[in-house]
Parts: C-alpha cells; sequence; structure tokens
C-alpha cells in the first residue's frame, strides 16, 4: 500500500494523478494450524504474525495491514499493540490496519493509537478506516449495526478533524463532544496517511472525498472493472470539493507460491472453504471451480498465481489501462500457512 | 515491579507470603527537553521511550510502566502500544502500565489490548488498574469524574471477569451487557498479572482483594509506614473472601545518579518544579528542602541517591522489617532525562 504520502501528486491538476503503484499484504490474523492440523493459540498466531510483518519488510513488501475481528478464527482485535512490535523492528515497511472497525471504536482512541503508531515507526503508520465489515464488533461495544451508517459519519467526519492536528471543537451525538481539546500525542510531519475502506458504496465514495480521506475499495470477488466508477466518482468529489488528487487502493484477496499451479492448488480448497463458512452469516455464493478460474485471471478479482502473474506488467497493465492510479494489495489469510 | 505470577506465594498460609522483592521503573512518558530546553516533539518523547525500556531491559530491571495521561506534557495516551514496541526488542523484562484509568476506558478494550501485549511479549505483560489518578481522561471520553467510584467497582469487576478466561457474562450500567460473550485474544497460561493501583483509599483496598487484584501502593508523599496498615487490611481482606495470598506493591517517586550527592542535586529542584506545576491543579504542599531531606531518608517515600543507598540493604531491611511483601517501583519522570 502508501510509500508515498497521501496528498503526493498534487502537481498533476487537471490530469489523474500519478501515484506510485505498490504493493502490500494484509491479513486478518487467521488462526493458522500446525502439521497435524491442530490451530495454534492465539498468542502464538499473534507471534507468527510479528514475524511475517517483519519477513514482509526484508522481502521487499512496501505495507503490512491487519484488520480488526473478534472472534476465535480471527483473534485480532488490537491490531495496532500488533503494529507496534513489527514497527519496533522493521526500518521501511509501512504497517496500518485493513481496517479498524470506526463505528464501534472512538475516534479519539484510534487517533491516540495511530498516531503513537507513527512516532514509534518514524512516520510509517497508516489506517483504513471501516463502517462495518466485522460486524463481530457492534455487540462486543454495544453499537447496534442498524445505527452503522449514523455512527461511521460522524466518527469519520471527528477522524478527519484530529488528523489536522491542533484541537478540535466537535459536536455529535455518538460520542461526548469536544470543546477546543488538545488530543494527544501530536503527529510530527502533519497527519498519517487515513483511507476509507469501501465495498461498493458511492455514498461512501462521496464520504471519503468530503473528508480528505483515500480510497481503499475492497474488491474481493466478481469483475474489478465494476469499480473503475468509484475511481471516476472519487477523482470529480475531490474536485467539486475543492481538494487535491488522493489515491487509489485496492484490497483483493490473493495467494502467491512459486508456480500458477501450485498457487491455485493450495488456494482453491482452503478459499472454498473460507467461503463456505463466511457464507453462513453472510450470505456469499459458493463459488465453483469454473467461478474461481475466472477469479483469478486478469479480469478476476483475486491474486493467485506465480510473482509474476500477481504482480507482473499484464496486470499493471489493466490497472494503468484504467488510467487509475491504483494500488495493489493483497490480501493473505487462512489460505496462507 | 511482578516478576513472579501473581499468586506465588500460595503454599505459606498462616505466614505473610513471601513473594520475592523486584525492581521496576515506571514512567509517565513526560515530554524531555533537548540540550537548549527546548521540549522534544511528543513523537521523539515516544521514541526515547522505546529506547529507556530497551536500556531498562539490558541494565537488569524486572518491570518497565508506563501510565496514561492525555496532555501535553505527558502524551502517552496509548502505553500499550508503546510497550508493544519495547517487548518487540527485549526478551526478559516485565512490560505494563502504571496505571490505566480504567474508570474512562472499556475493560473490553483494555483486557484485548494487554492479552495482546502477553502473547507479543510471551507472558510479560502486566496492568495496573487506577480509578482516578489521571483525570484527564474523564472529560476526553465523555465521563463525569463524580462518578469515578461507580465507573471503577462496575468495570474492575467486568475486568475480573474477562480476566478468568471463557465466554463471559456480565451486567452493568457503564457498558454494554455481555451475554456468554468470548473475548479474543484469550491468554496463553491462564490470566497476566493485574493489580489496583491504591491511593490510600481502605475501600479500594477491599475491592482489590475482593476481585482479585493484587495491590500496588502510591506511596508519593509522606511516611511509607502510613501504608503498613493497608497491606494488613488486604492480607486479611484475602483471607476472607478465601483468596491465596496476592503480592504488594509500592509505587514511588525517584532518581538514581552515581553518588547520593548528585542525585540530591538533580532530582530536588526539578521535584520543586513538577509539584508547583502539579499543585496548581491537585493542592499538593509545597516542599520545602528540609521536608524534602527526610523524604529522601529511610523514613520518607522519595527513592533518591546512589544505587546502594535506593536498593541497597538499608532500603530492603525497611521494607522487610514491616514483615510485608512489598516490592520497590521507582518512577522516573521529568526529572529524569
Amino acid at each position: 500500500m502508501a510509500t508515498a504520502p497521501s496528498d503526493a501528486g498534487r502537481d498533476h491538476a487537471g490530469e489523474p494523478a500519478k501515484f506510485p503503484l505498490v504493493l502490500g499484504l494484509d491479513t486478518f490474523g487467521d488462526v493458522t494450524h500446525d502439521d497435524d492440523d491442530r490451530p495454534l493459540s492465539h498468542a502464538q498466531t499473534i507471534r507468527n504474525l510479528v514475524e511475517q510483518g517483519v519477513l514482509a519488510d526484508q522481502v521487499g513488501v512496501d505495507f503490512f495491514g491487519i484488520g480488526e475481528h473478534h472472534t476465535d478464527d480471527f483473534p485480532l482485535s488490537a491490531a495496532d499493540v500488533v503494529l507496534a512490535a513489527i514497527a519496533a523492528r522493521t526500518t521501511r515497511i509501512r504497517v496500518g490496519s485493513a481496517v479498524t472497525v470506526l463505528s464501534s471504536d472512538d475516534p479519539v482512541r484510534v487517533f491516540q493509537r495511530y498516531s503513537t503508531l507513527d512516532a514509534i515507526s518514524g512516520g510509517r503508520a497508516e489506517v483504513v478506516l471501516g463502517r462495518g465489515s466485522s460486524i463481530d464488533s457492534f455487540p462486543l461495544f454495544g453499537y447496534d449495526l442498524a445505527d452503522y451508517e449514523d455512527l461511521f459519519e460522524e466518527k469519520a467526519n471527528l477522524f478527519a478533524e484530529l488528523l489536522k492536528g491542533g484541537p478540535v471543537t466537535w459536536h455529535g451525538k455518538t460520542r461526548a463532544s469536544l470543546s477546543n481539546q488538545d488530543v494527544v500525542p501530536h503527529t510530527e510531519s502533519g497527519p498519517f496517511p487515513a483511507w476509507i475502506g469501501v465495498g461498493g458504496s458511492p455514498q461512501s465514495v462521496i464520504r471519503a472525498a468530503r473528508y480528505g480521506f483515500s480510497l481503499m475499495l475492497a474488491i474481493i470477488g466478481g469483475s474489478p472493472a465494476r469499480f473503475a466508477p468509484f475511481s471516476q466518482l472519487f477523482r470529480q468529489a475531490l474536485e467539486s470539493f475543492g481538494r487535491a488528487p488522493l489515491p487509489v487502493g485496492v484490497h483483493s484477496p490473493g495467494h502467491v507460491a512459486v508456480t500458477d499451479e501450485k498457487a491455485r492448488d493450495e488456494f482453491w480448497p482452503r478459499y472454498l472453504e473460507v467461503i463456505r463458512h463466511v457464507s453462513k452469516t453472510r450470505g456469499f455464493a459458493i463459488p465453483t471451480k469454473e467461478s474461481f478460474m475466472y477469479e483469478i485471471g486478469p479480469r478476476g478479482a483475486l491474486y493467485v498465481g506465480s510473482p509474476e502473474t500477481v504482480a507482473g506488467e499484464d496486470r499493471r497493465q489493466s490497472h494503468r489501462s484504467r488510467r487509475e492510479p491504483l494500488r495493489l494489495e493483497i490480501r493473505h489469510g487462512r489460505a496462507v500457512a
């Protein structure tokens, strides 16, 4: 994900802004299994995740992201704490959430945690704010999922105010108001990059533009081409709000192995298992081998194959041909041991 | 602070339990100044704190604690994030809060953050829960300081339930109820050590015993002997609740230098400055040089002097003579560059 500051490309008014194409890895911190297929402890899963982040830094990945969840399968409820451990052992890779469920959290606490992470990492922190993709947090923290739109609207607004730096005055219904309140720690070099994760709602795209967040499109199935209009809408909305261009990123599931065949064979059975599992609560269509083969092709949403296939010229070209400053982000979840 | 699990000494029923005497450092993460007396940035202060924690590990300190505050002078609002960075770069030292202001936080989030820290550190996390010593957090998170007793009582109760592991059912007025709720990440080897920080309230001592927390006495001035009855009360209360002995710790301000004289000369002007500053909002008496000299003596509350004076046999004997399993904890704050 982001290596450039989110206001890079400001000089390219009139033309779609040029942002560097960078490669990140996101994970939900899935509980992995040992050689006898016994689940590892949550603690061991977390320690392994720290090692993965350190390895990602060593092999040249640009960004490492952790998504917030609150389940036995996904015990990463405090992603920022894990990211701080990764930041302490690396010097180059950027670290961030993917996503932070802002609707069920307190924007002040989230700002404080990521501003602290930004300090520890020497300016390598990012945050992706989500509205409600992880619904397990709502009952846990006493929120009604039915309110997720109002919650997110207010909290995104407050988060944007906090990012500006300086004392904050803010009034709303979803948390205590703030009156000329200094919130610490202050950021060192202006706001850290902040994105809104969007699954397919034009309203969310416009909100990101209105508050000056970058746009992270979650494309987890179907044709990515469907999302091109969101990118256009974002650019137009930024213009209409008088804002400079901001980057657009793509978050998609993926799996990389030495060859395309090996990647496919490893990924398919686990992908099927995960979708079947998730489908019980979220109603996803169960993939067929045929639909899967389409999804991992150049017009699909899954990045599965050899390094050349996943991040090579063909795939880059497909982003460039849409003249969009897209960033490639690969989720490795349960499918990756 | 704690190197032994908090249920150590369980076999010594009838006798005051024997807990190891260990030495920790606490800090509020005070903004320090450069050679020209300009304040460092919050970010640099936080990075320096990480280095201090790593150094403390290297020189053999047993515990490193960070206290939560939300002010320009004390920008450590997300102590657990900083502790995770220290944990990632150390293998021996225990890390924890000193204190977490539980009254204005969510016990579920606090448990999740410290359970994650416990995973990262391989079982070296601790938490000291406080009721309201840092009052700056109350307006920031929409709480009324007048409610601090009810807030802390309920939240300490919930935190004790969370520490037991397993699904939690809990009802209260200060946050959403939980019904058979699994809270992740699970701890790896049972509960991590959890203390209640007590400034001088018998009610707080009894609460710590009732819920099975260890007792951390904050002795920041006056004769430590005044606190001996609290330690006795704690032991009796644990017995009456049918609980095994739990350790008692002491948190006191301190400053260590090569000689007693150097430590005194360095500490006194800054101590005076800090107390004058804090006195404006909290009404502390302004110390005189005479009262200061008493405070740093063997019957005083300040640990100021050479290593031999601060942690040597005289001071240890004064703890042992009260037959209390005391632990020595030294705060280094603004007084220490």
